[in-house]
């Protein structure tokens, strides 16, 4: 089960009723952030999900619009009493951004460790989620993220009988952990169909597509994805500064065949996100316009 | 006359309600911004006063809370087609701090020139206003600031007139301006009765009650002063952390013979300001909790 939360969906700056575009993910009690704007973390104490459980940070590029938050969210983490470690993902440079933003709390009580993403497909644990950066085209260097959860095959009580695997193991073995018992081993392996379906999800914004993002996003549950626009007319302004519109983002949705597209990251000029809501629908019909803390709870099919 | 908006009234980190602490204060189609924290253009946004026109921006002191939203703002108005350059001032190592945060906006279409100040008492002109700084005690250096606006004497028609000043010089005598004619010259003394009164704004807030800092609010009409708490039995712990309660600003604004007072910087700990407001008011009658958004326009009196 994968909680998610879209803590805003605008670009550029944050506006009263438009918090920047920033993804939470939880599970099991931790949680990963994507991107920092200013005012993320007051979107944060509307979602109430504890900035305590962040212990990960995934940045897709440096502009401001995506980064501006992080002092002022690791000053809270900090008065909230955090001392375990901070990681932060980013494009090679990222140490260079926090020494800039960070120049306004030198002593935070926990340490940040940066971690560059030095190569495409790069993958990293973040916590039980796997998660694969592919860059972007945009007009700095930026990465598009998915994340991932795998799900272990079925437990098969009737080979665990028949192996006459004592019940006192059988959890364990489903959690996916070898048991020893004296001279014993018992391996997952012997009690565990094949590995079923899990959860991904995958959020590319301030990016044009490409067939890259596509295979990254491919079969996710949920795709958060840029619209700048809704109104294709304003697709080549959209282009030349290296952001996509609602067909986009559509488009790549059905080619990749995911769940669900969630649009986000609008420009301040587009007062009404739905007004070209339904266009993107003829392309992808399982599209949502993003909003404010739009939240959904994702779980494994059940088989 | 002046303007002058309270756009938020928190400490510490922005809020769902709660703007954090900065004023700005307009006269003459232009702007001084005192403070900027995370959050504080979108209170800009709802204020309504164009970013644009903001051209002096005063710095208290380098906590987050007071400077995190510089960039984000620079970024804001450089879109908006902001040219002209913006002068910021602080305490030495201003610039240092701007190196850092600005790291996300390498290149905004204005320049940001960078003014220490180096004493007490130092001063300066923003526009019409004459601003007077004085180093007040925090925990890191810090200053409060007071903003006048000076007044002309009143203009003499019966001395201008038993002068034979033609007509059409008396407006520009009339804003303080000597006037040449030929091997004429006209002076405004000749027509200008004494000084009046102007109008003075004093801001303070991160600080300890001084003695300096009752001298620079002065005569003030309005003293915008922080109040991190209301409850007396917390002064203790607000006095270590170099912060002040109502009533110490209560007083000051006493002992100052100030107009009115704002109280602001409200700790994210107290739900609600207004809850000690009538024991301040004890010590100053026209004490007022500060909000977001609070507004009002200062007038010459009319004398």
């Amino acid at each position: 089960m994968l909680d998610v939360c879209l803590l805003g969906c605008g670009g550029m700056l944050p506006l009263p009723k438009r918090f920047l575009t920033s993804l939470l993910v939880r599970h099991a009690g931790k949680s990963i952030l994507i991107d920092c704007g200013e005012s993320t973390q007051v979107a944060l104490h509307l979602c109430g999900w504890s900035v305590k459980q962040i212990d990960h940070i995934l940045i897709t590029h440096f502009h401001g619009d995506h980064v501006v938050g992080l002092p002022g969210l690791f000053m809270t983490m900090g008065n909230n009493g955090r001392t375990e470690p901070v990681h932060i993902w980013g494009n090679p440079g990222l140490q260079r951004i926090l020494d800039g933003l960070l120049v306004v709390c030198p002593q935070l009580p926990f340490s940040i460790i940066c971690h560059d993403i030095t190569e495409c497909g790069y993958q990293f644990q973040a916590g039980a989620l796997q998660v694969q950066a592919v860059p972007v085209e945009h007009r700095i260097p930026c990465v598009s993220y998915s994340l991932s959860l795998p799900r272990a095959g079925k437990f098969d009580a009737v080979r665990a009988k028949a192996q006459n695997i004592p019940l006192q193991y059988w959890a364990a073995l489903q959690r996916g952990e070898t048991v020893t018992d004296g001279e014993q081993r018992y391996y997952p392996e012997q009690v565990l169909g094949d590995p079923r379906r899990g959860l991904k999800i995958t959020y590319a914004t301030d990016c044009r597509p490409s067939r890259e993002l596509v295979a990254l996003a491919q079969n996710s549950d949920l795709f958060v994805a840029e619209g700048l626009y809704g109104d294709i007319q304003k697709q080549p302004g959209a282009a030349e500064k290296g952001h996509m519109v609602y067909a986009e983002a559509a488009k790549m949705a059905a080619d990749a065949q995911v769940g669900q597209l969630w649009l986000t990251h609008y420009s301040p000029a587009m007062i009404d996100p739905e007004e070209h809501l339904p266009a993107a629908q003829e392309l992808f019909p399982n599209t949502k316009c993003g909003s404010n803390l739009m939240t959904c709870t994702l779980k494994f099919q059940d088989v």
